[in-house]
């Protein structure tokens, strides 16, 4: 199933999406959790009866998680032609390291980076010339744990959405760490809509991102050098997942900073990533 | 003015702390706040009225900001002789790009790792065999802002508090960004209560802590090599603050990968944090 979070006739609902697409059923949730934790507010109970359908054309989309509980956990470096561009670009010692981790890279961006489908990603060039995208698939936590292991940590997975791990290149590098670099307000379009784990294949599920109208990355998922299994499992090493948090699973080759020269986001452009099974996630950038 | 957060006859308060310490005057706040936000729901209103006024020995401490709203910011390598220790181990290739960072390495520590006063810091075998303790002073941010300039920083800032930095130094290093090894369960004492801004000279405040009785770490703010209007600009560089976000500033010299051999906690530790014009957090160290 894919669920929505919009706003329709002046409050937030989150709805099942039918029809391919082309209308929602409301479901009976408080409108304030609806706006707050999306999806999230469906977890761990039955679905709620359907107060009523409306047309798609009606409904403001917003993100599948409007507001995640905790920063959204990210994995850096995580397909081998990506690593590959990243340490071709000279950004920093990965060439040194080896290119391709040893270990999951896990890194995080604050929640209030989350953007919905069609909002702005705004670029300002008083902190940063050198913003790029990164289109990824997101897995939503289902049910907590801690030292998951492999073999079980799908159980722990409610469902996928899309987001563009937006990332600010310049200051990503200044910092050393990537807090900065990646939580610059608007960095996190986050949508179309989430859907529950059973409609990906994750063994083959295309990753595509267009910049206008240029096909930049064109991947998929079964070419994950460390796999959704082993990311669970290296997160909950010690940490408890809980149901809600975002994991955004690394992004494949073609973003900006590997091209020569690079290609930044510029005012105007707009960011187009479809991941199959999931939909596509479109959003403008415009000047701060 | 000081202000704790505790539990007393069965519900949470935030308290101001009077007498040196010796008793608190409960203020007039709903209890589900006082135990999610703690002092953060005393941002932004007159001071609620006292309820009543009880013995610091008949409350049970909980940290001042017991679930923040989202990740601790954390600065990295921000004492000198600090950044000087770390590079000296060899944990990573700080040595090869200078010891000193050019700029305020910031990272993030999830909202579940906050632990109250006296909770134990837990030891997992399995999971890590290289944990390290990190005395800092950490600062509350009271008014939000975006593109913060340094010389209105301190503006923003509504108190300070303690935190213990404890991190994985095994899972920091082998995941390259340093969330994982930071963000275990049980990593974050803070404490005991948070002091107003008014309260701290930020050129000179002692920062002191003990494994047992042994004195490891003993410095002073002053000797910040990135101090806190730096930090504050920096990170709302792009990124709009909020209040009752917590920002550790990084630990001086004396952390156990220090030394050499180092020296990891163990269970049965104790570590004791003290800062000037603040007071004493002390946690117990515990096998899983």
């Amino acid at each position: 199933m894919k669920f929505a979070v919009f706003n329709w006739k002046g409050r937030a609902y989150v709805g099942r999406v039918i029809n391919n697409g082309s209308a929602m059923e409301c479901l009976d949730l408080p409108g304030d959790s609806a706006a707050r934790e999306g999806v999230v507010s469906l977890i761990g109970r039955p679905l709620p009866s359907v107060l009523e359908t409306v047309a798609m054309e009606e409904v403001e989309l917003l993100a599948p998680v409007p507001r995640p509980a905790r920063n959204i956990f990210c994995v850096g470096k995580n397909y081998h032609e990506h690593a590959h561009e990243f340490a071709a670009s000279g950004f920093d010692s990965s060439a040194a390291k080896g290119a391709v981790p040893e270990a999951p890279i896990v890194f995080s961006k604050l929640p209030e980076t989350v953007v919905s489908p069609g909002a702005a990603i705004r670029l300002d060039a008083s902190v940063s010339t050198a913003i790029d995208y990164e289109a990824e698939l997101a897995v939503i936590i289902g049910t907590s744990g801690r030292n998951i292991a492999k073999k079980n940590a799908l159980d722990h997975v409610w469902g996928y959405t899309i987001v563009n791990d937006v990332t600010a290149r310049d200051l990503q590098g200044y910092h050393s760490q990537w807090l900065i670099g990646k939580s610059q307000d608007t960095f996190c379009p986050m949508g179309p809509w989430a859907v529950t784990a059973d409609e990906i294949d994750l063994a083959d599920t295309s990753v595509k991102c267009w910049v206008n109208d240029e096909l930049r990355q064109d991947s998929n998922t079964g070419l994950l050098i460390f796999d959704i299994p082993t990311i669970i499992a290296a997160i909950s090493n010690g940490i408890t997942l809980q149901p809600g948090d975002v994991i955004a699973t690394g992004t494949p080759a073609g973003v900006g900073i590997g091209f020569n020269p690079p290609k930044y986001l510029q005012p105007d452009d707009k960011v187009r990533i479809e991941i199959g099974g999931i939909g596509t996630l479109e959003n403008p950038v415009e000047a701060y």
